[in-house]
């Protein structure tokens, strides 16, 4: 193995950026060449392909999105177009590739070790919805700037004693819901894993109000319904002064936390490490606070799960 | 004159604390007791008034929201309601007020200077439409919670080549859209003192995708449409991966910035000493970077002027 | 058990505001009383207590510092002190205790404990240096400052192509350290655990100057030495323009991340699990991801151990 | 004239990039080439010169540093230098130049107006030490960063009743401490346009302390004296349980506020405005909120003006 290929794709994630950087520094660190790869599958089948230095390296890792952008290419689905893009790997004299992005992103990466072309996949995504990974690549960012958010949400709750439906993102995981719900500190949070009771909800909240706790927060997962339709729901249940909020597209961008940045790292350094032992067609993760790897596959037949400790240790703080 | 009330009304405003704060300990420092009067209006007619000390201003400074809390009081437009307040006043020993809040508060001050209870009025609202102030309590903040979403928008926006149509707040005001929209270097931005021309702007990202430059984000006012409306219109005028987003009511919360709270600072410094001085019915600004004040029924009769050379300079920065 | 307390102890760390709503929180739902004592061990014997309600925890989760203020007492480590504590507890009727500090704090808790008092620690220290726990609540924190202070200072480093040395917390670990150099891409990192080698780093640095990257950023753990001696020693081994520079205070303060506050009330949480089942003496800390104790004598013959992975991975990116 | 020419020198400030950036694209909009001028002087007598393209510029108004660079080179300030300049100026075919900078890089710019190359002087400084202007781009950056670490420091002086001396920047002008005093609530303020009475500070403390304020945060302005010197002063007079801190570089760096965006893009507006009327040899500043001109020679007879009304303002609600 002598030259190395890196792509993102999917939804772009902060710390994909710290994720490119990693593989290429650890890869130049091992004498190999690094290419990055434009605009994911799509620029690998159209040759958008370039040498990565340490220079153009140098400013990256505090970046949030990703400077290899990414791109819809439902193409490389068929082996015609994963032809394509191995006539450009050997063009390019390229032998491994690592690919950053949703598990999505991984069938691709599959098919290509299938050819012959050893490829890794790292979590890159924001909703935390991969299996045999506790943590993606992304995660932390767009919780952060989810709790700054709701923080900020909450000082206007508070002035004005109301009820803000806020709704996070997640697709169809509750992650990002539980997390900030716990960290902001709402009095409910309604996830696609659980469940939810609106009379129970509207109960406590007319509880609170009673006893003089006038305002409060209710995090949804977009992968229930959206913060106007719970709004809605709640309304016949009360006579609430409540509020409907979407954070929005804001949780996919940001400069990556310390935590993404440091996650990134280790998984790209990890992943050229599995390519230098000939290895291809795996997934890394974190688990349990360890670096690991699974066969691909077996990702495609596993459902993430959410922390829902979470869940029920937010409800114990709200009876 | 030896007590003092003070209140804030209508929509929190980022540095209404650190005004409330400013009120106060100049306030102390000339020998007055001060007042706060929680819930706006409805407070001083339900006489829920405390004392404040230099104790319970001690962390005030930097916090959002009002931690005297707002609320709306329609009653206070009539003279019964108006006349309920002044037997608070008179219980409670205070000759004159302080009200932090946008102009419809101003209303209610105006009345209680003709009864005879001096009050002096400060501009706290994230809007900016004011007049006689170029600049009002909280805006700055706002602007600045709106400037580092569409950082991160642009983030994305750049990743996946997409054109991001990002709504403000503001109300009739274009303030918050103009600075915001030179801040982040917007494509387009729409406000409600001036028309658009969806032609021109589909135009011009069409030249910029051919260009090269294939990301956008235009920064519209939430006075004239929703950003899902303008997708609508724009998506008409080309094909563009558009998306909408809502910054939404973040834009109300946080910590001021240092901006506001030096501004909230002056503005309650100045404040007391009109009111030492026998003043009232007046409302307080920044013109020309200078602290000033105009009679109340002024600002009835006028309107806030945006600074539209900031549209007209965008507009040359992206031909 | 009816009544517990809680106090925080040794150095503040963010987080620990977070650990204290959620120790109150269960207990609120357990049935249970729950005193808040100012000023650590000192406010214990001074009977400096009050009860937490629902209604004071409110706004708290989100704060920096600790609302129960911190202070030295070295008197407790005194049975004298000891028992003029318990006296308090009798007075108050409180059965059992949780303590939020740094492992010095542990002992105090531990005394409690064997006379009869369960007392149950959580590590609140942004150093890390605790054994039994890979993350100590205020650590994400304190990375998060110093890495948003070096992403600073980065800026000024390539605009002036300049070497920055930067002095991170950690007393005698060099967790911050290792986690910030690899977090902000640091050229080099200096820490505890590790002998440093000047030659080495000063050849590097002048390899990466000739192959034109003519910045970099150096961080040093307090434990080590400051930043101006290092830079001392670096400025006798080249002509670079360096510059020292300490992050300082700053790392100790601020509203807690995401992260910390989840944690912060995961180990609050089971801290009231621990006391409910009878047990006292322990120390609770976070291993492999999942939430754990040990007893408290088991840590003081233990040292904490930092990931040292890292430091050898950024050398591998360094190379 | 068809091209001109832009440098940033002395040290970085946030919002010099946005200050090229508004250069470029008015320039670009009025039919002009551009030309980016590497490490200030140094770069323009080495040639170091390259085009600015709408490309090139399109993600830099939210980046902290300079991407033109900066660096010192005092041998422009003979005419030997400046004959040199020239020559690249002919080579590149330049017909003038703005300059962004310290009023030190004025000098460089009214030589090469006297040569016949009309120059334009931007002021990018943290410090706002330059005349004939309220604000300097960058400093309101500085000041954000300043405020934000004193908050975060205010969070530990309160949880441990200690008193903090912190010092911030300025070279010799006060404006960073004043600003940042006032908006962090600082129980004094120490800077150069003042003597300070150090009897009454320590006095008022002890006041402050005996009445259950027990922590305190004094401003210091880094040209009277180090934190650690006043600190040392201080214990002179009292028991205070003190610590300085030096906020320290971080202040140089970070993304620019939304303010300082705004300014630099008027201003460089304006430059191109008076290079297009033939004009050269001035300094461009904002006054009492208009963006103004004076000729240079005025600024170096001329010393900057503080804001004092804010140290005034701050004693009173400190008494």
């Amino acid at each position: 193995m002598k030259k190395i290929g890196i792509l993102t794709s999917g939804g772009d994630a902060p710390g994909m950026n710290a994720a490119v950087r990693a593989v290429a520094l650890r890869a130049l660190d091992e004498g190999l060449e690094v290419y990055g790869i434009n605009y994911g599958y799509a620029g690998l089948v159209a040759g958008d392909i370039f040498q990565l230095t340490r220079q153009v390296l140098a400013d990256k890792i505090a970046r949030g999105g990703t400077f290899l952008y990414s791109a819809r290419y439902p193409e490389f689905a068929k082996v015609e177009g994963q032809l394509k893009g191995i006539e450009q790997l050997k063009k390019f004299g390229i032998d491994a590739l690592v690919v950053v992005g949703g598990d999505g992103s991984y069938h691709g990466a599959l098919r290509l070790t299938e050819h012959g072309y050893n490829a890794v996949g790292l979590p890159g995504t924001i909703d935390n919805d991969i299996p045999y990974t506790d943590f993606t690549i992304g995660f932390d960012t767009a919780l952060s700037t989810a709790v700054d958010a709701i923080d900020k949400i909450r000082d206007t709750a508070t002035s004005h004693q109301r009820v803000f439906v806020v709704e996070v993102m997640g697709r169809g995981a509750g992650d990002l819901a539980l997390w900030a719900g716990v960290a902001t500190g709402a009095e409910a949070i309604v996830v696609p894993e659980r469940d939810y009771d609106i009379d129970a909800i509207a109960k406590k909240l007319t509880e609170y109000r009673e006893a003089g706790h006038d305002n409060a927060v209710i995090v949804i997962a977009e992968g229930v319904m959206s913060a106007q339709d719970f709004k809605a729901e709640l309304d016949k249940h009360g006579d609430f002064d409540s509020r409907a909020t979407t954070i929005g597209h804001v949780q996919r961008g940001g400069s990556p936390t310390a935590r993404d940045r440091v996650l990134a790292s280790k998984m790209g350094n990890y992943a050229v490490e599995l390519l230098l032992a000939g290895k291809g067609g795996l997934a890394i993760g974190i688990e349990n606070n360890q670096i690991t790897h699974h066969p691909m596959e077996e990702l495609f037949d596993e459902k993430h799960h959410a922390d829902l400790d979470l869940y029920d240790m937010n409800n114990k703080f709200n009876q």
